[in-house]
């Protein structure tokens, strides 16, 4: 219980920036969800944002989550 | 008949954190019915984690299943 | 005639779990249409299920899948 | 206008299995119109039949175009 | 504004092959608009059409935008 | 707060060629969130548009974005 820190507690923000942070965060924490170890992420990390092919698959990812963030929020219309 | 696991009863969920963690074990669960080998799975899982290739991969996996799992839920709004 | 199997009569399931079953046989019966040869299938099957890119790969073929069955299905709800 | 082969003129079939097949039809139509030297499309062929790792993602390219005519044909139910 | 060409007018076609053909041009334009320099595109060009990876990954690509391009049309129902 | 550009006001934009530009700039500013370091962007950036398995992915990107911002412009029918 102690662990369970509620990072999700609604998929509505009051921008679609916002959103987009929200999908940014949410691609983020199912890293950490599968790589709880601090020590790998960290380790880790820099391979991400130094190897082209992570960043393009990663901006997928977001895009991804950005999808369902949108659409939830009726696209902000 | 004994090896049958109801692990997917619905895809309702009461928060958006827990739709999140059901798409995770869906994902999970996938990689299971394909390898279900205790074995094999307990070799692979390390490389999952530690691999920055894989484990964007497996976050694009979970990005798909919270699609469905939000869009059943009608996004929790 | 005789060759062609009718195994997709229907995309609703009565539960969610046996929509994910049917995801599951979706995904596999494309590569089987892909690749008919027994021989090669044989070959094949090892590879996916020990190979920890192609097991992520599999499980987001089944995840697309399982985003139109579930749709199909009206999520069950 | 000699070239043209009308090969796409509904998305709508009887059958979800008929589905599958026009789904499967539509993959390999793209993979023609970017690549359509036949001696080419041949030498390429066996590549795909036999390599793991292209078969999932032939069967990811199936999957998304199940979607689109899944949804045409509002999932013949 | 000279360089500006207006080449996506509307997503709506008469008939389902001409989306298909749209979708294909909108895959093509946004390769276009990462690389514009025409040395390099045509360099790169022939890598698409005789690598199977690379094919088959340009038709996941084609079958995200038919995916749009089939839902403004309303499938063509 | 003096970092923060607001540069997604809004997913609707006049035009599909306008919704486009829009996705590409989704894109791009995902890339850069996730690598901030100009330094490492300009030297990242010409593997992009030289790669075609990269330019590719990229398109891919563009794809998904393209789907979110023509659905939010209830695709500018």
């Amino acid at each position: 219980m102690e662990n369970t820190e509620i990072w999700l507690g609604s998929l509505i923000t009051k921008t679609p920036q916002e959103g987009r942070e929200l999908a940014i965060k949410m691609a983020r924490k199912t890293i950490g969800a599968i790589q709880s170890d601090p020590e790998v992420k960290k380790r880790l990390r820099p391979q991400y944002a130094e190897d082209a092919g992570l960043l393009v698959a990663s901006a997928e990812v977001v895009a991804l989550e950005f999808q369902t963030v949108a659409a939830a929020n009726n696209y902000w219309r």
